[in-house]
């Protein structure tokens, strides 16, 4: 009697198919070596005795969260938003270093906001500066897509984890081209930001009040369930889950008592933006996320945002330590005439969807989307699978039916980017490089790699003070 | 120098894998034996000199039609239905062959009319027969999910190819579960009906044809499009077809200037109703398929229907001629605590969505509805591509993301089942054995394959008169 031989091969091919070729069972391992100067704090943080069951707490708290549409009201009320305050995406940053399309949509709120009459008077103001303030949308329980620009008297979205009363904001979706959050601040822009402000956010907030109050409020988690079934990835593609927004929430606004014509253009206005959802998808993400901070030793990525300037990632066992590094020119498509030549590198908060697992994350989901952000419907089911590479864990609620039904790539795992090299990969619009322009293509784009052995090496000296 | 070696290798694959070990390039054909008895017909319309032109004509005049929703009416307008005549799924049928559920959907239809105060009385009317009249769906340019039954007072979807003027019809898709398409006639399907016909027909008049007059009639075959890339297949699989017509229309039943209520209703009731797009769907793929009908020397299939007992298709080159066989029981899950015993037959008029290319042909693309009708995830995408060996061609319009965006197959060759013995794969409802029940599952089921050979047998025949 022969021992049978198996061959557990990692690395290069050569040796493999080598054994393979004699008829011995071999295992391949897609092995690659660590990003460079980690191996000393990845051997810190994997010895940290934390690190396992931080990880699994992060991981059930972000996946037992369920976000539920609860109101809609302006900033001013809901986040104290003063006049001369300006929210804004991604990691802290200064108007001297902020892009242009973040410019161009600060320089649209402050006209939306009566702080100036033309947005171009408000370059003297930011530049200025003591009567305005920037911060980030995260540091107020926010997140805004693209330039993420929120001021007071913009509507916003309230989700909320019913079980814990934990909430978060998002603003109400422009549509796509000429709009603030890419920058754009022309006088159709600010007629639109006037309209969603008088016709829009209260015939919403009445709709959703009285939704919340006759058969309770839209189960933002559970259409998200739907929409992965639907084609969507919910960071580039909404088109689902705006129409199951629109069914739950169009009853209530035709009862609502409001003008039979300002409820036609409503819906008009939602149904003809196919990411209006996206502004609850990206709150969504982040009520998830936000129920995984704060664990000590634990390795999970619990936010990446991006300001037009600087990519940032916050981790559960770092607090509010922001990683920061460069953010990246996308690889896509450009509408129009548009090139790579007049792109601003990634910005927004968007890229929540693909923390929480959703977004480039679940492009096996929404094969069609190669057709909006480029590369082929084979690279869009390697994708998935590959992020399963640096995720702690699956989502059961969120699944993949090609992959038949397998839950979602969820927790990005600090340590597992920084052993295996592999980026985490992003869905993502592309904003004009000039304040004004607009949205300009859509493509895929990757953090700046030097992020995540920053924030392993704080990790890991967390674990050696501990000690 | 040696000539390298080749192998065509058709049928078991022991030959092929011998070959293949011994480093030798294979393509492999999966050649199977055509139907039994069908060879001698086989080879006289392979050798008709009309096939190949026919075909490609039959094929590009079903692919050239776009289905707009121009109208919504009664059928007694629309199709000059008289109090008495009742239109059924499938092919012709009399009240003594009819299975349990076309008896329970016709008693109700009785009631609904007025021909009778309690459903059982009508018994009594169809056995006597000489005042009601039975016809199929189709022989009045109509077809009928389920049991199909169409009433005068009943409201009716109007489909136009706007090119031809061609039209064809459809009632209003009534939900799921008791209601008269699955055969039940209790007072809730009556109640019911009595709705769709007093509050929701009218509306839906007033909104199609305001909706024609402003932004023109609603594109239902492009629906279809987006609806492929959105996880339905457009038989078992409504979901976001509903959720764009709902867009498409809810702007201007809002402003038809009903009674706000009413219009909520009617918004709640098609939004809560995952299947109203069925009945869009079947009469666009009808429009499409008439068109390639009495194209002498065509083999391909224009309807298959079934009316709970036969199964019967209809076939380009053979005018109005119905081959017909025992309609099968589907394989697939059963609600609550029904299972096989409980099911009916096949039943109803939406295989044109397979005939069309849909349906259970489009599978692949709607993987999540293995979870309704069984089977698993790589069953769907194995069952799309092998309908592609008995179909004519593919639907540039309608196409499947996850197979890199091939055209769903489309025109079902009566030669092509005959030679390779492939049934063409349908998805169905199940509908209760017993008159009253309603929809006891759903599932996967075939035609019966006698019918195949039996349009092969006139096709052959009328190719030999041609001589």
């Amino acid at each position: 009697m022969t021992t049978p031989t198996h061959v557990v091969s990692a690395g290069a091919d050569l040796f493999a198919d080598a054994v393979a070729e004699q008829a011995v069972a071999v295992t391949r391992v897609d092995w690659r070596p660590p990003m460079p100067g980690t191996e000393a704090d990845l051997a810190v943080v994997a010895a940290d005795p934390l690190r396992r069951d931080a990880n699994q707490r992060a991981l059930a708290a972000m996946l037992g969260v369920t976000a539920h549409l609860v109101d809609v009201a302006p900033a001013s009320e809901l986040l104290g938003l003063e006049p001369g305050q300006f929210l804004h995406a991604g990691p802290p940053i200064a108007w001297e270093r902020a892009s242009g399309p973040l410019r161009g949509a600060l320089m649209g709120g402050a006209a939306l906001e009566g702080l100036v009459e033309d947005p171009e008077d408000a370059v003297a103001l930011f530049e200025k500066g003591s009567d305005v303030s920037l911060e980030p949308c995260h540091h107020r329980g926010t997140v805004g897509p693209m330039a993420g620009v929120v001021t007071p008297s913009m509507w916003m979205f309230v989700l909320e984890d019913l079980a814990t009363g934990a909430r978060t904001h998002c603003s109400l979706n422009e549509g796509l081209g000429k709009v603030l959050r890419y920058g754009a601040y022309g006088p159709e822009v600010l007629t639109r930001l006037r309209w969603m402000r008088e016709v829009l956010g209260p015939l919403l907030q009445r709709a959703v009040r009285s939704t919340v109050d006759s058969t309770g409020p839209v189960d933002v988690t559970g259409i998200l369930t739907q929409m992965l079934q639907m084609g969507d990835e919910a960071h580039n593609r909404n088109r689902a889950g705006t129409l199951m927004l629109l069914r739950d929430l169009a009853p209530a606004m035709v009862a609502s008592g409001a003008d039979a014509s300002d409820v036609a253009e409503s819906l008009r206005f939602i149904g003809g933006n196919d990411h209006f959802f996206l502004n609850l998808a990206m709150p969504a993400c982040k009520l998830a996320l936000d129920a995984a901070r704060g664990i000590d030793g634990s390795t999970m990525v619990v936010a990446m945002a991006r300001n037009g300037t600087d990519f940032g990632i916050q981790v559960a066992g770092t607090g509010d330590e922001w990683f920061t590094g460069p953010a990246q020119l996308a690889d896509g498509l450009f509408l129009g005439d548009y090139g790579p030549d007049d792109a601003n590198p990634d910005i927004g908060d968007s890229a929540i969807t693909e923390t929480a697992g959703i977004g480039g994350f679940a492009m096996a989901t929404a094969p069609a989307i190669v057709r909006l952000v480029g590369g082929s419907v084979p690279d869009a089911l390697a994708t998935t699978r590959r992020m399963h590479e640096i995720t702690l864990g699956e989502n059961p609620r969120w699944t993949v039916p090609v992959l038949e039904f397998q839950g979602v790539p969820s927790g990005i795992d600090v340590t597992r980017v920084c052993r295996t090299g592999i980026l985490p990969q992003i869905n993502t619009g592309m904003a004009g490089r000039q304040a004004g322009v607009g949205q300009v293509g859509a493509g895929l784009v990757t953090p700046p790699a030097e992020i995540f052995p920053k924030a392993l090496a704080s990790l890991a000296e967390r674990s050696r003070s501990r000690r």
